[in-house]
């Protein structure tokens, strides 16, 4: 056999792992339109099993690409959440039920669908979006990592300081090793509970003489999971430590007479364990449980082999008693041992980044890692476009570790607190000091869902994020503060906080009346967006005070032909839609003429109803002046960044925003 | 050249034409395991121009298929429907703002969406669906047909009484022809301005020694347009004159300040004629333009050399006068001359049928051609798939044409009346006895539109529709009376009409909570449903009138096995969700068990709300007793069948009324 030749390509962004985090990175790649390739250790999807839970914002984030509708779907839809716990008699009874997650915080609730189907629809965004065709490359991995440091700080289009060696499996061994002796999928070989493969995998290929390729880019992001060959590349540690505490999972048909089978049941069982029942799409049911009768050994690690899915469904039946289970099917299984870790760094240079469970592991029952993990490269990728085009200061990169790192120690937090809870036996009465109290467990569990949603996230200040305050303190110790820090008028829209994600209400366009979540308007297309609270604009007042605004912004440098994919102008105004035109009420910067095809007529937006839908009362929910209006910046990632008022010195304050952003 | 060898088939359904409803008719197929074949003369799906009006019945039946969704999402959505008419210094102004359509009548409202993806969803749907991989045969051409009629009344499964030879076309003999001169996309080929090209097409493909197919199949059903090759072959007529009046349309993207030119607009200028404005899609508009200066010959048909882009144009500049009109980029434009005709027969010895254009042509700016004609075979398809099975007696394809033919009878007198009135020039006063009175044409439009929108459909009594009266003079003409007439209780649920559709109101699943919309649960998939409407379970008296029904339901010959896939069982309950438990509360055969996948979850439904959404008051909605309930059959295509009292003569009454649909 000959040895093949090595091949030498460059590209701008280098994605390393393509779950829910590299996808999510790769679609942004895609929208803002950058030369990025995505490779994965593993020559094929895995179709069953893994993640499934999906948090309200990472749903708003599906809708700012335009495929949740496809998840919405699909999925199943939690509701209630129900919890069991012992009763006198030491049997479990229903002792609660409550909204699964608060109402009124999103149009979406909380639902389930399986990790392979959100890949599948970011692979078709990827593809519908995707000028150069990026596709993900699987079987490919990295083997060398080499950071040119005399080249970092040079942002030319010409210059790729990072080097990557890949290296190509073949389909064997590309291909993902079952446990032995089960006929049904199993998710061990990815579990905590085994080691790592990439070493094998690539002195496999070595042996076999397989070929390479060198690849030169400007960034490469590490979406390459727990075990993240990134991150050991760039010597960067997982703090934290693992529990003594071991759960099983299965993905079951469950045959069951217990009554909640299809709702989310967080159940303390006397002296059995814990279990949460997850319902899922297809009639399936995905069980967590608790293997109190296995112990980690003295390396702190438990023995794989004594967990079979029966053992598991023993441990189950024990918790669940007196309700039956049992099943003809099972989709897939695994275990895993709990704890939390968080990564010590999230970004090498500002060129290397890690992002996913590469940086943050935890328990998976409060739903919380796909999300997080995908939340992640949301934040990045934005960021990664507008520098690699030369609009963004580089420095805006660093808000990445700022802002996701805080995030991934409150998750840490957060999991450890609930961990304990769940897998803690219950009090037996107020002097059992050892047991969990159940009252306690409810109250945690509230309040945990508002974190969990996704949408208590509050970016510090930062050149992103106009608002008062120590940029160092605010996120995770970076210094992300701006040259010249401005402050955005909290004041004037009460309901968008700044370092929030935009909420999202109703709202009608101006030219047809058609009802819309005004976030909707708000896509994930690489754009800033200066939303114009235009007011009352049938008041001649404040139709006057609208016009002074729009002339001196369409005279301003934010609207230069070179940036017109970088910020958008979009309006919602308070008037009756029949009360105004939008031609002749509403200067052409807010609704563009374009000589092809005419008025732009999807820009301009309503606080109103039509026939069908009552308003939504929309300006009172942001907290804005019916009147008088106020304009907002908001981050293309949907993050409120600065709020002014309404006027020439308004439009001053929003140049000021992008000044510390731009490059000039 | 060698002469081609001709093959014989078999199959049970033979469509001729792809349009919509030849594609509804597939889908009915696909959903109902039937062997079927589908073939069009055109070798291309047609991606310009053409139909795309979209009305609430037709998107509640894209709902049942499963896939409004992807068609309300591309969609332009109608919300508001503007009328504009000369003022006193004969300029056009706004008179009136209405709803488009009136409101609660569906979850709904009219759409506008191209002919070519609708049928594009159809096409995904039925290979999703269509075992025997159904698939549209394009360039293949009916070209002899023959009915034995010594057969047609045997209904063994080996018997197949039509013979049709079919000819296959060459790739570019089934390209249709441009008109010349042009290199936008124009439909006057298919317009009625324009002859047949079937006939050449047959004589083209016969010379080239094109190859042939003699298919034997039980039923042919011609959805092959307004110049029907198979209507010709049975020697059917349409009955109807043509009008004076011509009208051209123009698909373009507008440039204008014309205000209204996102919502759909009716506009009689005083003397230039009359406009109708339907924006798309895409940033496109649809203008139907009446060509005042144009009109037919002696033959009675106007002369198509005359017609161009460009005169279209500069007859809508006239009428839109002061406003500015004028495009860069134009879709496709056409032609056609106004005129109601309806099929003397929509069926021959219930072998062979007509659906569509073939039975009914008419004007297009009501936006109802493609909606009735999908729903013509919407109404046939369940009845084929039944038959075919065995499952039901033939007499129930009588039915189609006497239930149809009817609608087609009512939608011509409807566009005649509308026609005139909106192509006739607005009175000047009220002495002006030749004008159209503005405030007539707005009433007829506002009348209009609950039978544009489809719901107003109410069949008459028949073996399938247990209500009171004639069935000879409720329907066509036809008669459909059954042997044993059953008469349904209407009181017992006002808001559900014997004869109409079964609306839609919002309920939640007693599993899980969450919400549907309850016409969501009568599926297409060719099942009749016995919906019972359980009443207040959480009352003992109640709970006990309930088991006693179920009792007598569970031993009825209805829920035999061989009955699985033609009759299901759905239920809602009145009572607070959380008063009752599914397993104990509802006997079995509510939701039934299944060894392998534990108990059915999908089956119960309750008038309640949930944390997130409110309750509907479906009860309330339906005119059905709270307290004591009742039940009802809804027909495979949500039409109400049957209505009787929840009780053991009620599970009689239900057992009378399938006793004339079903074969013994």
């Amino acid at each position: 056999m000959a040895v093949p030749d090595s091949i030498e390509s460059e590209c701008d962004v280098l994605i390393i792992g393509a779950g829910p985090a590299g996808l999510m990175l790769a679609a942004w790649m895609a929208r803002c339109g950058i030369n990025a390739r995505i490779v994965d250790k593993r020559g094929t999807k895995i179709y069953n099993g893994q993640a499934d839970g999906l948090q309200l914002r990472s749903l708003e984030i599906f809708d700012s690409f335009g495929f949740a509708d496809r998840v919405w779907k699909e999925a199943n839809h939690l509701l209630e959440f129900c919890m069991w716990n012992p009763g006198e008699d030491g049997l479990i009874r229903r002792s609660d039920r409550v909204p699964d997650v608060a109402p009124g915080l999103s149009r979406f609730t909380e639902i389930v669908l399986h990790q392979g189907r959100i890949e599948r629809f970011f692979l078709d965004h990827i593809k519908k979006h995707s000028k150069d065709s990026l596709r993900v490359e699987r079987g490919v991995l990295p083997e060398a990592l080499e950071i040119d440091q005399d080249r970092i700080h040079d942002h030319s289009a010409g210059n790729y300081p990072i080097t990557v060696q890949l290296r190509y499996l073949s389909e064997e061994e590309a291909m993902p090793v079952q446990s032995k002796g089960s006929a049904v999928n199993d998710g061990l070989f990815r579990s905590n509970l085994a080691e790592d493969d990439t070493e094998d995998l690539i002195a496999n290929s070595r042996r076999n003489q397989g070929s390479t390729e060198t690849v030169r880019a400007k960034y490469v992001v590490g979406c390459d999971g727990a075990h993240s060959w990134t991150r050991k590349q760039l010597g960067f540690q997982l703090e934290g430590e693992p529990t003594d505490h071991i759960w099983g999972v299965l993905d079951i048909i469950p045959i069951t007479d217990f009554p909640d089978i299809r709702k989310r049941c967080a159940i303390h069982s006397a002296d059995a364990g814990s279990m949460m029942v997850i319902p899922r799409e297809k009639k399936l049911t995905r069980l967590y449980i608790q293997l109190t009768e296995i112990k980690p050994d003295a390396s702190g690690r438990a023995d794989r082999s004594k967990i079979t899915p029966d053992t598991i469904l023993k441990a189950a039946k024990k918790i669940l008693a007196p309700y039956s289970l049992s099943y003809e099917y099972c989709d897939w299984w695994t275990a895993y041992q709990i704890g939390q870790r968080v990564g010590t760094n999230f970004d090498k240079d500002s060129r290397v980044f890690l992002a996913g469970d590469a940086v943050h592991t935890h328990s998976p029952k409060a739903g919380q890692g796909m999300n997080v993990s995908m939340q992640d490269s949301y934040n990045l990728g934005w960021k990664l476009g507008l520098v690699i085009k030369g609009i963004a200061e580089p420095s805006i990169l660093k808000t990445y570790q700022s802002e996701r790192r805080r995030i991934a120690k409150d998750l840490i937090a957060f999991d450890h607190k609930f961990s304990r809870l769940f897998s803690g036996r219950p009090a037996k009465d107020l002097m059992d000091e050892e047991g969990v109290n159940m009252e306690e467990f409810k109250q945690a569990f509230v309040k945990g869902n508002l974190f969990a949603s996704g949408l208590s996230v509050d970016y510090g200040t930062s050149m992103l994020v106009g608002k008062p305050g120590d940029a160092v303190e605010q996120g995770d110790g970076t210094d992300v503060s701006s040259k010249t820090q401005v402050v955005g008028k909290q004041e004037l829209a009460t309901g968008l906080k700044l370092g929030m994600r935009f909420p999202s209400h109703q709202v009608i366009n101006q030219s047809d009346a058609r009802v819309w979540e005004f976030q909707q308007k708000l896509k994930s297309d690489g754009r800033f967006r200066i939303v114009v609270f235009a007011g009352n604009v049938a008041s001649p007042q404040q139709n006057a005070r609208l016009k002074a605004f729009c002339q001196r912004l369409s005279s301003s440098s934010l609207l230069a032909p070179h940036l017109v994919k970088t910020i958008d102008v979009l309006t919602l105004h308070s008037s009756k839609r029949i009360d105004v035109e939008l031609l002749t009420d509403f200067p052409d910067v807010l609704h563009p003429f374009d000589s092809k095809t005419g008025w732009d007529y999807d820009s301009v937006y309503a606080d109103d109803g039509n026939y069908y839908t009552p308003g939504a009362d929309a300006y009172n929910k942001y907290g804005v002046d019916r009147e008088t209006g106020c304009v907002v910046v908001a981050r293309p990632d949907q993050y409120v960044g600065y709020i002014d008022t309404l006027d020439e010195a308004g439009v001053q304050g929003v140049e000021a925003y992008f000044a510390g952003i731009l490059r000039t």
